[in-house]
């Protein structure tokens, strides 16, 4: 609370709409053959064991940058993903990746589902560039856009999913338009509870361009435990529903008690698209984690039309996703090159 | 032997390109809506029990319209997909659909799968239009393409999904260029190879502008015994190898002995993007593939320089796919339509 409020006041957290331009490593420039060729990647199932997984399955592109479950099916069938997938769509703007913020960047957070047993199940490095290394296409691909030598690599892979993954993002909300000066662009409700979210302290979290944090850099994270109000009654009951006390959060991380339950504040762009809600995927529709969230992080209980304005707010924080050509696979003429799994 | 020298005499198998015009049924016209609703079906995993299984994740339209696997996992982890997936790729032109010919269209086709406890898993038709009910979007765009009432059904499901498969067609290979007039589109290897396709008796089968039939009408089918020389020597050892004489083919249709082990001689257009190869996908390589096919349908060995030189034809068989844009899946703002399976 006293950090609520405290950093409600210090950031101007509704001034801005959507950031003109996406954050890019120094060391990791965005070329137009470097996002065609993280294109092809993100898209191919040959970056998995299994041969039928890519990013993609996941975190589907044409949809909300999710699979709409509350838990994803891992590779073969596994069932033991442990945390709800979230959306790859301005992914790009966080400043630390994962629920617990344990990956620094995009391109360090992609190396995890490429060899993490339950996601994509690539036993290492090599088993991923060897895979490579028999399709021509890409063997010419990665030389053009990384240069002649040993050009693929576990690095440069990453390199290329995460430049591709800067250009999915989601501008000119009707929240964006909205603050650019076309006052038509939200009706009455959605203003009321743009400015619920203000004045009832959610954007002392949800602050800034993106809704996540307020100015945090690069590769930082903007931490809140949640439930904080874990003995607000509403709290408690919705905790026990949801069971939303097991994940320990960014504690596994650091191992730090201090830490136990905080996750990385999520953006609220896009939200209305990407039910289910919350680090486990338990809650199915937005109402409901909006009064989750008053009453757990604020110890408030919502009337329903703070609700219904609130969602209507949220609702126009839905931007534009990009229209995309379909990158076509470099194949193998003649010859399979999957293991024979099944 | 009698029926592959009879039909070589018969059809003039080498004489035309890629057809001009993709079959179309007179109940299911093609409009730009209907392609553009069927693409969208045909990648979005709602269709499917789990949430997360589409028509493309195992017919890969961005790359050969199959998975590439020997033998497909299905929805929920299954292993059990008894059959290998073939490429949706020009399935257009297909008079029957599936090894067996069990679909008479690509309408009947798209139900199989939707409803297959091992592929899509859904449980019924009901259960397919009550997902979809769901989702606004396409209430809206079902009620444009086939008319305002009731208009979400598993016969309008499919016929968009058909209507878009028949933009998946790949003209303007090497040998249609050649057969247009462009002597250089081909080299000597491919020419030999023509040739060979031709004399040896493979085009008897491989008939006609997609190298499945010489002439058989739309619906009808043209199926062929696998393997045919099930005496020779050379073949023997192949079908033990690679497990060949498992699968009744077209006799689980029909249920009549003379069909046991028949299958749909399949296209041989993009054959060399295509492995692993036949109704098992138990074969890994082209020239294997060409090498078994010649023992086993014609009772002959070849010699390296044959393999070569109709590998080198086949290859000229690849046509250009088409560029797609990605679709844009409609969204149900504000709750998860999911069941909870996970
Ligand atoms: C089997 C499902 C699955 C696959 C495949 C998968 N992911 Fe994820 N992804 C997840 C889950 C689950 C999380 C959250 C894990 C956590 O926070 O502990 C996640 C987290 C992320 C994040 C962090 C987003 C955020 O807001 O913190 C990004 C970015 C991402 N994935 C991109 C990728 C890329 C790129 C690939 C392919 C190389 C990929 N994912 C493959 C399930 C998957
Ligand atoms: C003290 C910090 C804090 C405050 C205050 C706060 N939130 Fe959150 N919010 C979080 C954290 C942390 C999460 C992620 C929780 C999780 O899933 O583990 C979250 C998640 C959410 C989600 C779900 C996002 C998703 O993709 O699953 C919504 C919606 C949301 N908050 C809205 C609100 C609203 C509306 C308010 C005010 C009523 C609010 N929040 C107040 C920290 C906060
Ligand atoms: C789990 C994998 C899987 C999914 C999902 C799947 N298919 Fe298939 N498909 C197959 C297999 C395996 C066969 C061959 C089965 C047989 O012949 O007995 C097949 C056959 C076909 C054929 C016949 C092609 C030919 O040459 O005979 C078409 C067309 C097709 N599928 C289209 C679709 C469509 C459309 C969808 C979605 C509605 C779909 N498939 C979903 C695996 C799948
Ligand atoms: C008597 C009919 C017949 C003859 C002759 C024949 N084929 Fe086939 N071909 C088939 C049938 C039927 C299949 C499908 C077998 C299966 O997978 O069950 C097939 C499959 C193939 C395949 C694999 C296609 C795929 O996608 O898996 C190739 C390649 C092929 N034939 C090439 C040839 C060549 C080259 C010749 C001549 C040397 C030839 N065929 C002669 C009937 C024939
Ligand atoms: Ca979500
Ligand atoms: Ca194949």
């Amino acid at each position: 609370m006293v950090l609520a409020s405290g950093l409600g006041g210090a950031f101007p957290v509704l001034a801005n709409s959507f950031p003109a331009k996406v954050p890019v490593p120094a060391d990791n420039p965005m070329t137009p053959q470097k996002v065609a060729l993280g294109k092809q990647l993100y898209f191919d199932p040959r970056l998995s064991l299994s041969g039928d997984f890519s990013c993609d399955t996941c975190h589907r592109v044409m949809g909300n940058g999710s699979d709409g479950l509350p838990l994803s099916f891992g590779v073969m069938g596994r069932v033991d993903v442990p945390r709800h997938t979230p959306t790859v769509y301005n992914a790009a703007f966080n400043t630390v990746q994962f629920w617990d913020g344990r990956a620094k960047s995009l391109e360090d957070q992609a190396k995890g589902p490429l060899m993490n047993p339950v996601e994509m199940g690539m036993p290492n490095a090599k088993a991923i560039v060897d895979r490579l290394e028999q399709i021509p296409g890409y063997r010419k691909e990665f030389g053009l856009v990384f240069g002649q030598k040993d050009s693929i690599s576990l690095e440069h892979v990453v390199q290329a999913i995460a430049t591709y993954e800067r250009t999915l993002i989601t501008p000119d909300s009707p929240y964006d338009r909205y603050m650019a000066g076309d006052k038509k662009a939200m009706n009455t409700a959605a203003v009321a509870g743009m400015h619920d979210l203000h004045t009832m302290g959610c954007a002392a979290c949800h602050a800034g361009m993106m809704f996540d944090n307020p100015g945090t850099k690069m590769g930082t994270g903007f931490f809140q435990k949640f439930p904080l109000q874990a003995h607000n009654q509403e709290c408690v009951a919705y905790v026990h529903k949801y069971d939303l006390d097991k994940d320990p959060g960014r504690f596994n991380v650091t191992k730090n008690p201090a830490d136990e339950h905080d996750f990385k504040v999520p953006s609220l762009r896009n939200v209305a698209l990407r039910a289910p809600y919350f680090h486990n995927g338990s809650v199915a529709s937005l109402p409901t984690a909006v009064r989750i969230m008053a009453a757990c992080q604020l110890g408030k209980s919502l009337s329903d039309k703070q609700v219904h304005d609130i969602v209507a707010f949220l609702g126009d924080l839905t931007g534009k996703f990009p229209k995309e050509t379909m990158p076509r696979l470099p194949q193998t003429p003649g010859k399979a090159i999957m293991m024979q799994v099944a």
